[in-house]
């Protein structure tokens, strides 16, 4: 019996598209998928850009017009890495077309926009996924399952940071991640670090916000130069539904750090830490060990971490990044299979939107605000 | 020629007291002190307590009555390491008398008792110390040393927390440290977090606070239950006056943590990040390394980091935390022969207080307030 | 202009055949390879195994008769991941029609056995492959160019490991790898930790070897036991023929570590140190870095390692286990198209199964051997 | 009641002397000792030597005739930090004077040397002490205790270095410890490498020895040069007489290393892993952790770990190396006293110079010896 196809149209072609294709290509041999994935066809502003991709990752067919992929009845998937500021135009055009919605994060520069994204997929009853890759980190799965099965106790206090530094030289050029709809460093990190914040503790219904601008203009790359108004450092405290309380904190100037999105969580019972940086690790404190043997112990991915041993069967082995990215895959495309819910749907990356505003509006306003 | 004799007094004799009488010990042996150290009378509530006291650390005397201490014309220094609330009342007294104090942390439960204090101190023109022994630690002094050198270009940001676990335990009896004058998790913990961050990056000039009670009662010893309302965790954003902003956290209910006392604080050009759990290291980043060379570099403490080398000729021996109260004790011995300026006096205590109750008052208020 | 079709046939579709299939799937993606990988036929030795593979994997056509890949003059290459004692057969006939041929470590049982294997590939001018995969990794050619460029000045000395405890269960059944014929934890790890002494300094010249039954009989899966009388630990003092000298362990009973390949390297000026549990790190002291400043510096991998940033523009992302089999890959399909050298051919895997059994042969006699 | 007096001769007053004298300090504060201990006499080779070290270390008396403090009735115990060829005479004499004896390690250059102190000590009576300070670290006491509660199960193997590099220079100049007689890595710090070993799993039976001079000459401080012929490097395969097997490192140019004094023991339900980089920590690994959850858990030193409580009632505060010392002190004191065994007396130094010299002469013969 063959599996059905399921045809896949990318639009845009860097950093995240890359990764994207990476994740098509290894999705299918690592899991039992229910389709079979088709590189349909790829869309970027050049020909060149578009023929170069195509030829390298292997679509059939590439355009200089997105807008092909959403009229060719043959698409099933519209995988959208494009700046963030077209994500809405686009993918409110594909769920018109009825097709189910791959989107990089953010979802879109701002709440509403994502709210009418959510809501237009929901009426049309195709399925979507945002990209908060971290939150497929098989020991990112173990934390969440000790939280639940009560290892740490009644959960207390929480603190998650995403902090790097690919924006501390003030040389660093203007970019789209610094326009005033929706760019900065909470948007950009800090949502990753309420992402997993959320994934593992549940909704975060307060917040007090401190955005900060420590690089106030950049160069325009026109010679002059441009303010900046969004945040390099953008955190907040949080309350939790479950009664928890923490802090989050975004930070893109953060010399030194590539890829700090750590947190560490604490209960009656026992704590877990983590770091990105080891991301193959999860480390667990427990006030039941016996006395004078309790520590943090830092375990290892392996095979007892799902789906850890679909890539590999030995531990300690280690994922990486782009094997993140197939799990992700993997997740939408039973999601679209109809077999498990949505990791992640656009409903759930408006939730990430909606804090990130309320922290930005509570930093302007000094004062605390519930998030909405 | 010998040396004139430092007659010490010594109020109290558990934890901290005991700590003290480590340091005195140890400082002359380790540093080349302008005083010969004797440990003339120690005082505590009950002949037992005070007596043992004597015998096991090798005082003349002994007393019940601290007040015998102060009224002795052969005691130069008063040492109080009583409970907190009876530091103003102890320190003035012995300000009165001319004596020299060296006092543990907090320097008094609130600010207003703190200042009247430092001013007393001032006009009597005697020495004074506060315990913030982990500034000691050379590795702080290096790290200090790095900034003030430029070698993190200038400084953009800290993160610094003080965090524990050792009322974790609801079923913890309520203790002089719940109090709500002068109690709570920032003003035990998270005061050493600002101590740290003053030393390192000058003063703090601004705080918005978020102090929270997590356990909101506890056992009171008499079979009932007793009211808390001092903070759990407490913390605050806040901008320096060199224009750097951050963050600081104090919390004596993170499950798993002894001596989470850990900073990282970035600039254009580097980085430090150091942890109290192994505190004979500093790990220090630096754009100028070579580029595919560049990373996090775990300094060990040696001769290189003054005093180091005069408990110690070799590298990577390790100090311990007794030994950074000898480094105290000897600070101040040399500050009261007028050596060099005191380490860490009450005015210098005062400012912490005032910062703790800045944060506190923010907190209530859910407002930005400037420390004055 | 389109890609020559490179068709891969694979005999084995166990752990290593899933990783491999994994590798031909990423490579295409990540690098511009000269050939288009075609995955053409799977065997396995039945037929539930060959096709499920083909269906998983995604190749056209399955059988159980490996020798039907030889015969089929479609196939351009013989990946062998069957068991150790068949590589010889299935390689030498692989040879003899012409095909380049992929093979997993060990090489052969014995090195007799993969000398006519490495001469046989010569003389037929194909080109060969053995998957020592952990040379694949960006910080280990960070490493070496380091070395290189003189970095630790003249180097002095070196220790490496390769310790797992997937053996340390005396109640795991007796299988192939304790063969006496190429069995043991020197053969199946120490060989990874001598591939990676020599890839960072060059050949080992004299051991002295040590190897050590723990666990002297195992269940046979038949009710009964068998002997075991191949080493749980094989270990040796070495010398390089740079002059340098050191130590090798590989070890299977090391009870709690899963992927402890590690290495320490030290010089006249500098030193590098490196755990596969944090594959995506590298350590590096330089003598030459300011005084008080010094440290083991941690190099996390990123674009500036080649060839990471094909699979992340980003540093800190870091890469997994699959992407080190994926760089194998490419490396050598590039050799095939004549680009470069093969990475690590027969010739080279002869040498280290020369140096293992040269260990085996000083360990018996407890004497040191040259490596001939 | 007062405490009999125990007057302390010392003899050398240089990186250990001074350290025996913080160890003389700490000890009586931090332990219920049951003598006073009273600094009486210290020697040096000069004037000003010994009567600066009077003046600093607090000695009543100083002289730079050794003798004078043998044949001084009012002495109980002579300390010998002078160099290690003067440990056997003064030794000697001091045991014929019916003192006590404490001596810094390496006991003697030659065991026959050692056997012979041993013996005289044993024949007078007197009590004895060698100072191999990393093994009065309670981590350590805590790793003993828990191998032999059975933690491990039974244990199977032993990985233990002690590694610096402060003899890396090669224009470091000649000194005593490069003397033929007792000089060398081996000897200097590897002895602390088998002693730890031996501490923990008991007497060494067997070892198959590497001894490699890396420097072949040093410069001699007259403007010449002088050969070296003991090790830089030294280095064993081992036997334990409880049937564990495992390797031993000494090593005294592994640049950027300052005290890598580490181990790792492995059983057939556990395992320890030890840094004394980071002394104040113990990680430990069990199988019978649950499923998903193993992982080396870094205990950190607190009141659970005796006799960490007596230094500090907190945990994760830390003990320095001068804590250390002070709990070698209290060790002999009490076994003056007669309380407790001699933790570590001249016969268990003589079996550490025994392994050595066993080893280095393995080293010569390329062959197995005993340990006799």
């Amino acid at each position: 019996m063959t599996r059905p196809v399921l045809n896949i149209g990318l639009i845009g072609t860097g950093f995240m598209g890359k990764t994207h294709v990476f994740g098509f290509a290894s999705a299918p041999k690592v899991f039992d998928l229910p389709y079979e994935l088709q590189l349909h066809t790829v869309a970027d502003i050049s020909d060149k850009a578009a023929y170069k991709a195509a030829k390298d990752f292997g679509f059939e067919h590439w355009t200089t017009n997105w807008r092909d992929l959403i009229s060719n009845p043959e698409i099933d998937v519209i995988d959208i890495t494009a700046p963030n500021a077209l994500h809405k135009e686009m993918a409110l055009a594909a769920i018109a077309a009825g097709k189910h919605v791959y989107c990089e994060k953010p979802l879109a520069p701002l709440a509403k926009d994502a709210l009418e994204m959510a809501d237009a997929a929901e009426a049309a009853g195709v399925k979507t996924q945002v990209g908060f890759n971290y939150l497929c980190n098989p020991m990112l799965r173990q934390a969440k399952a000790m939280i639940e099965a009560g290892a740490l106790g009644e959960i207390r206090g929480y603190r998650g940071i995403h902090c790097e530094d690919y924006m501390a030289d003030e040389n660093g050029q203007y970019t789209f991640r610094h326009d005033p709809a929706g760019g900065g460093a909470l948007a950009d990190l800090g949502s990753h670090a309420l992402a997993t914040a959320e994934y593992l503790l549940g909704p975060i219904t307060d917040v007090l916000g401190d955005c900060v601008t420590v690089i106030p203009s950049r160069p325009d790359g026109k010679g002059g130069h441009r303010d900046v108004t969004v945040d390099d450092v953008g955190r907040a405290f949080v309350r939790f539904a479950n009664g928890a309380q923490g802090s989050i904190e975004g930070n893109w100037i953060a010399t030194g750090r590539k890829m700090q999105h750590d947190f560490e969580v604490y209960g009656t019972k026992g704590a877990l830490a983590f770091s990105q940086e080891r991301f193959n690790e999860l480390h667990f404190y427990s006030t039941e060990d016996p006395a004078g043997r309790r520590g943090f112990r830092r375990i290892e991915a392996g095979p007892d971490h799902d789906p850890y041993v679909r890539f590999c069967v030995a531990p300690g082995h280690q994922l990486g990044f782009n094997d993140l990215k197939a799990i992700e895959v993997a997740g939408f495309v039973h999601a679209i299979a109809g077999e498990y819910p949505e990791p992640f749907n656009f409903r759930a990356g408006l939730g990430i939107q909606k804090i990130v505003e309320t922290i930005q509006s509570s930093s302007r306003k000094s004062a605390w605000e519930q998030v909405i």
